[in-house]
């Protein structure tokens, strides 16, 4: 937690939190605060800055906020990730948030199985905390837009071509002929498959929709390594 | 498991192998192998191919294996990494063996909590586990070389300088002046510090070691996804 994340509710009065819970117990067990210690700090989807402890009691906290900073900014990047294994899906959230993407589209493919839509860790509740959490290690404020997608076909034929035009439109696939573009700065779209990869006919139906298949060697990664060394390699 | 790693003790006879435990339940629940399919194999720090199924009991199972290609290259790469908390390094380990990292050293520093070196998780056993989980992954055989070094100040100062010669050896910290070399063809070293970052005077002792500090930006990451990035980035 390389900053704490403060949301409305926080606010006991302008520029004066109370904190209690897992923030809380991050700031007293890990961080260690003591009274008059500064800590980063930011509000969801705002500005970012320090806290001052002002109080601490035996299960909460108070600190004197002033946000003055703007959040880093975020890579002109849309993820459209097959949707991944529910085990998986956590780390690969806050992955993804951590680096920066700025929209994330969780995609049904063939090869995802459909037991994974049903998962708890898909409820709001779940995802806005991945979310947060990849925003405390990167020391950002700003959720990136996230979606889910239940329908390939009608979402890659009839959304997808709009969403990616005037921008550089990536699917990775192994086996492909193309290297992977680098030191982009355009805005780009980049397509991962689930753990069994896309079928060669979704793959198809991303040529139609205006991406270009990348190759990324003969290693498989887990998804949240090879979104981390993509974003790495493409911007 | 995208490649199921087999072992000298698993032979039965050449070309022979029986798997049971942790590999065996893999391939039957969620391969769903029958007999005469074909699957993807190799052998530690050895070649690689497939194995057909030729028998299939309830605890146990029987391949044929034909061994006759080799593993994909390593990356010239040798990652310095300050050791981990022991939550993360087991998913570092993997990381870094799954992305291709020819040498892991685990090395102490400042910030490195004295009793992360007294974790079970660094077990020989252990850290020879989450290598192979990588290579299983990453459908690779060879096991990178791992170290543990546990004084900083006379392998970075005695052995360090001659380790990177002749190699591009970088060392991240935030707030460096110098921007990441990017599509490196030649070996590299790279360093990354510990959860709160090395100190000023560690990173001078690697400057000195023949080091040049790289910053990444304003985003602070978890050390495997910082890994995945910076490999994405430099080769």
């Amino acid at each position: 937690m390389n900053l704490i994340m403060l949301f409305e509710e926080d606010f006991l009065a302008p520029g004066r939190v109370r904190l209690e819970g897992r923030r809380f117990s991050h700031v007293s067990s890990v961080h260690r605060a003591a009274l008059g210690d500064s800590l980063t700090v930011g509000i969801l989807n705002g500005r970012m800055g320090v806290g001052i402890v002002t109080r601490l009691d035996q299960d909460a906290l108070e600190l004197d906020v002033r946000l003055d900073q703007d959040p880093p900014p975020k890579l002109p990047l849309t993820l459209i990730l097959a949707l991944p294994r529910p085990k998986v899906l956590n780390r690969a959230l806050a992955a993804a948030t951590s680096l920066g993407v700025a929209r994330i589209v969780l995609l049904n493919a063939w090869k995802v199985e459909k037991s994974y839509w049903k998962s708890p860790r898909l409820t709001q509740e779940n995802l806005m905390r991945q979310q947060v959490l990849g925003l405390e290690q990167a020391k950002d404020t700003m959720l990136p837009e996230l979606r889910l997608v239940r329908f390939f076909r009608s979402f890659v034929e009839d959304e997808l071509p709009f969403l990616v035009k005037d921008t550089l439109a990536l699917v990775a696939h192994p086996g492909s002929t193309g290297p992977c573009p680098r030191c982009v700065s355009k805005p780009t779209t980049l397509a991962i498959g689930p753990e069994g990869g896309w079928l060669d006919a979704e793959v198809q139906s991303l040529i139609n929709a205006g991406f270009q298949p990348i190759d990324l060697g003969p290693r498989i990664l887990r998804v949240e390594t090879a979104v981390a060394t993509l974003v790495g390699r493409i911007f």
